[in-house]
């Protein structure tokens, strides 16, 4: 398997985004396609990595030249069709042509939902494609969020969709058995929240082909009680910074609290080990960024400010993506849904 | 001054909002009024509190009698028109006959906002109540979420009418000049969002009267950038719950992680005092309870699982609420509009 990175994209590149790259090859089994100005990443590649290793690096790294970026301030529709030899668009067209099984970028996200449903293309039967975070949970198993920010403007229709969509991802990736989905809303009860959940939480009380756990508040996402939260765009969009909010004020607060005298600072070296479990308990970088669901290829977008880090835990999880065949899976159940009808 | 506090609603009625009041009443020049079953608060009062101090707590607090509670299962509005002998009807009728300067219950949200409505009386001139909690923000001034859940759909007009009660309590009561009001939206950006925030975005940059700072995300919510975040109450629900989510699943696994082991509980021990500043910076239970601003006298709801502590500083802020006047500078800009149309 071959994936594909744009090394141009995100706050952070290409140098974090090639770092990570060749810390994922250890283990990654795909070989990775580079994406970007070739005497650049090459230059960096050489820098980084010294000549022990660089035969690896060398026969599983190969790099596809691009010579220009997108930018997050571009129109993401007129850049995706203007700007041709972006690293972007490079990479959609190779993985439109079967020249790559999965496409990960820490770009523009417009630009990255815009060329994957005029690039790649939407699957027959999925309405609106939904970009979907993996959040964490107090027991470790982490839940996707659907839609995250997509779709500002939602039917019930598109918010069924994203709970198919975002079980066969948890069942096939992450292994989890007739996953549970919960319906993002203001009160556990039924009848409760917007035009949007009231229509829906009937919708899904009727269909049999998603596990319904019921209304799901925000309070109670992060217990593991659910394995999908489905949500319109915005709304999503709303909870996932909200959780990036909460998680910015706790750990700058930490820092200060635990930093603020030597000693302090003696008591919380030795109580290392515990604060990096905290962290990594907290953290969702090792779920790695967010599915672009609904489009015809595997597209994960990583966060902008991804670091090496992210990118590495991206990478595997963009082997995972193409390996267990969710596309595959999404497109067969969608095809059976239309024979039934 | 007397505040009106509803001795039976909430999970931990009515002990933890009777030692609430008694330990208040050393910080707050108010007398209470608690309403309720008068042999059960009478009997309460003389368990929890020794002879040394029953003279003090029986010249400050009057129990006003009321034999049944409103459920939180109960439909809102039918149980504040059919219970007349509720604990929060009584509250209501005494606020609206002056009996009584602010009202506090942690009973039924739903109730709480029926009977503010129906029996106290919307201000003139704002079309919505709004419920505002205050949350806390990396430099400790906290800033206020206006519209927390009270209405699921609003139009702009809502939200420039909540951006302007916010700011009037803001300033009055937490001393911000000119408090710096952000639309909670997706995107920093104009232009970015649901139909609602686009032409409410519109709306503030026209509007002189609020200090309009511009679109806020989820994620800078907690940098203190803004006084008064305004939100539908759909979207603001969210946000509320989602911070509170995260803000329990970082105190569950900080508790497991440094209760691991004896190493670990004897380094936290001594780290005790960052510890008690770290959950202080992010606990908000000390700005109070969430105010319902729109109604012609303060009324403040508390949460539903507030023990003493969060009573005691809800009666502190149901005190200021009614001692700077809030109520009254709503009523008087909302009359200066009127006579501008």
């Amino acid at each position: 398997m071959k994936i594909l990175v744009d090394a141009m994209g995100g706050d952070h590149s290409p140098d974090e985004i090639i770092k990570g790259c060749v810390d994922a090859l250890s283990v990654i089994e795909s070989d990775i396609v580079l994406i970007g100005k070739e005497d650049v990443i090459n230059a960096k590649v050489k820098e980084f990595y010294g000549k022990e290793n660089i035969k690896e690096v060398s026969e599983r790294i190969t790099i596809k030249n691009a010579d220009t970026v997108i930018q997050n301030e571009e129109s993401p529709t007129s850049a995706i069709k203007n700007k041709k030899d972006s690293s972007m668009v490079v990479g959609f067209n190779m993985l439109k042509s079967d020249e790559g099984d999965a496409f990960v970028s820490a770009g523009s996200t417009g630009a990255f939902m815009a060329g994957g449903l005029l690039l790649v293309g939407r699957i027959k039967g999925i309405d609106r494609p939904a970009l979907c975070p993996i959040l964490p949970t107090y027991d470790g198993k982490g839940f996707m969020l659907v839609d995250s920010g997509a779709n500002t403007n939602c039917r019930s229709l598109n918010l069924i969709q994203f709970a198919q969509m975002g079980s066969i991802y948890m069942n096939k990736v992450m292994h989890v058995e007739n996953p549970k989905v919960g319906l993002l809303n203001i009160g556990a009860e039924e009848g409760k929240g917007n035009e949007l959940t009231k229509e829906t939480y009937v919708k899904f009380a009727e269909n049999k082909a998603v596990n319904f756990y019921g209304n799901i508040e925000g309070r109670d996402m992060f217990t593991g009680d659910v394995d999908v939260v489905v949500s319109d765009g915005f709304t999503g969009n709303v909870a996932l910074k909200t959780t990036e909010g909460v998680g910015a004020m706790v750990n700058k607060i930490l820092k200060e609290e635990l930093k603020a005298n030597p000693w302090r600072k003696f008591l919380a070296m030795l109580l290392m080990p515990a604060l990096k479990t905290i962290k990594k308990r907290m953290d969702y970088s090792e779920y790695g960024g967010a599915l672009l669901l609904g489009i015809k290829k595997p597209m994960i977008k990583c966060h902008g400010t991804a670091n090496a880090k992210i990118v590495k835990f991206t990478l595997i999880q963009a082997e995972n993506f193409a390996k267990n065949k969710v596309v595959e899976t999404i497109i067969e159940e969608m095809g059976k849904e239309k024979a039934k009808a």
